[in-house]
């Protein structure tokens, strides 16, 4: 296993001390409980967001806490879902009197131990809404879930209702927005290579040099297929029919284009998928009016891709474009 | 060869196409010769900044066009410098009547071909003035160079200068400026596996399982040493020492901590390499005022990472923290 690590053990403890030392500006860390926070949090009168999930995704969730995103994220293990205890002392933590807002991914451990730390904050007086999201389009249920799995669509998520919360959302219009944006939003992924859960040591599974896996998850459980390997074009044609034929994406549509590297592909050749996603949603006749590209939920160091296409209104746009300032996403 | 490509020859044009696709409010590209260029070019007035090399270090440097960094950037073919019209046809189009800085990292093909343009664009009229970066302390000459290599401290150097740039610095002061950058940064790069250049199609080194080379170049030239794969925390000593010998660093500097990907090291490891660089620092009594991790200065997709250390001032404090807005960095 080749890696930049300690020992297995240690990997999350210590990439959370590195997070600490390189962001004291943006953000704290809790240990045991392990949560990330905001460093002015809590925020008064302001909606807290909080997210996690298994580390391994990075930079998502805890590079993406601080001003106009997260409130708080938990990580758990590497492919772990946090603990209750992690998600209700970030809850705690980071309430700032007007409510919490759990996005949460769709893996049955996620749901199940957010579920649980939202009724142990309300029972301390905390209110608490969920919102899950759902947005792979490879698979109808997996390994790890009832129902899709909740991919790329989570990051435009946290940074969208990261924005309205600044602007002073109510939690029930936070709600309805988070569920507006995995409603118009699709994902689907591919892997090159496996990748290897630290602890484990060997590849999650075997993939010859001549084949792919279309439809892959982000903890390299299985996709949809197996098959030789293609052309970079032919692989965008793969994951982009299913999702625009998932959506009743339809001409005119304002869309944002998220390619996303599984951590071991390097920009050169996400720019090569965007190109070609690009053209394909064109062809569609929609609009590209916003895009992201690099490694922002990532599967340890797989190499591969995912593309989510998000459909764009006034009201996502204007929380997209809004200012952010998190280790991994800064503008405005 | 698993890579997301169509073809080898056509990796750089259709990267190139992507970039022209994502980023048209930053960026626009000009093929046959190629370079990248900021959409507002030129900006009258202010000295132009053109930088550029081999393919396969993305984002640097077509990553790094627009306000407040570059006004031009030249991809050469995969590892391969670019050529002198690249260059000169560049500097023809960003210059704005104040004249132009090459920033040039130490590389034969690179120097001469930067000096070429420099000859013909001053034939033209335009006055041009180079920097060489060499801040690699790995080796003190290579197979692509003599003398030191340029790898890090080219992304902090342009960072700085743009900002400089900006701020109405002259050709002279940005001179001197990039200079005074070169001179304080100090880098070393390690990898864990080889890159495959596209038109070779075969890994450029082999390194089993259980090695690691120390000291690589950013083509995967042989570094320093190889040795029995270590702990990410001796990896980091063993980065860091040559660094910290090399200038004379001492207790009380300010510095700035970059810790790079070389492309396939997902953002879990470099937080755990940050986490050891940073402490080891400290422990030398330097205080490290800003930092930059994530992958920044590519060697295709080859795992490992490089330790850039630069010594800060009041200068180049307000020109790092200056607003930038390119592809791949933008704050401010």
């Amino acid at each position: 296993m080749k890696k930049l690590i300690n020992h297995p053990e240690s990997v999350v403890r210590e990439e959370l001390e590195g997070i600490a030392l390189a962001h004291p500006d943006l953000v704290k860390v809790h240990f045991d409980p392990n949560f990330i926070y905001r460093a002015d949090a809590p925020v008064q009168g302001k909606v807290a967001i909080v997210s996690g999930g298994g580390s391994g995704h990075e930079p998502m969730h805890g590079g993406f806490v601080g001003k106009g995103m997260l409130d708080a994220a938990c990580p758990g293990a590497v492919f772990t879902s946090p603990t209750p205890d992690q998600m209700l002392e970030a809850a705690k933590t980071v309430h700032g009197g007007a409510g919490v807002l759990f996005i949460v991914k769709n893996y049955t451990g996620d749901v199940m131990n957010f579920e649980m730390a939202a009724d142990l904050a309300m029972a301390e007086g905390i209110e608490v809404q969920s919102v899950i999201i759902d947005d792979d389009v490879a698979v109808e249920n997996s390994l790890y879930t009832a129902g899709r799995r909740g991919v790329g669509t989570t990051v435009l998520a946290e940074k969208i209702c990261g924005g309205a919360a600044e602007a002073g959302y109510s939690l029930s219009q936070l709600v309805d927005l988070c569920r507006k944006v995995n409603g118009w939003g699709r994902s689907m992924g591919m892997a090159l290579t496996s990748c290897t859960v630290p602890h484990v040591g060997k590849p999650t599974f075997d993939l010859p040099e001549d084949q792919m896996e279309i439809g892959i998850g982000i903890h390299g459980e299985p996709g949809r297929t197996r098959l030789p390997l293609k052309t970079a074009d032919e692989i965008v044609e793969l994951l982009m029919q299913p999702i625009l034929s998932d959506l009743p994406f339809k001409a005119g549509d304002e869309v944002l284009l998220f390619v996303n590297s599984m951590g071991g592909t390097p920009p050169i050749e996400l720019y090569i998928v965007y190109r070609k996603a690009h053209q394909i949603a064109e062809q569609h006749g929609l609009k590209v009016v916003r895009n992201l590209i690099g490694p922002y939920i990532t599967s340890l160091e797989m190499a591969g891709c995912s593309i989510t296409l998000l459909k764009m209104d006034d009201e996502l746009l204007r929380f997209w474009d809004a200012p952010v300032k998190t280790p991994a996403l800064r503008w405005g």
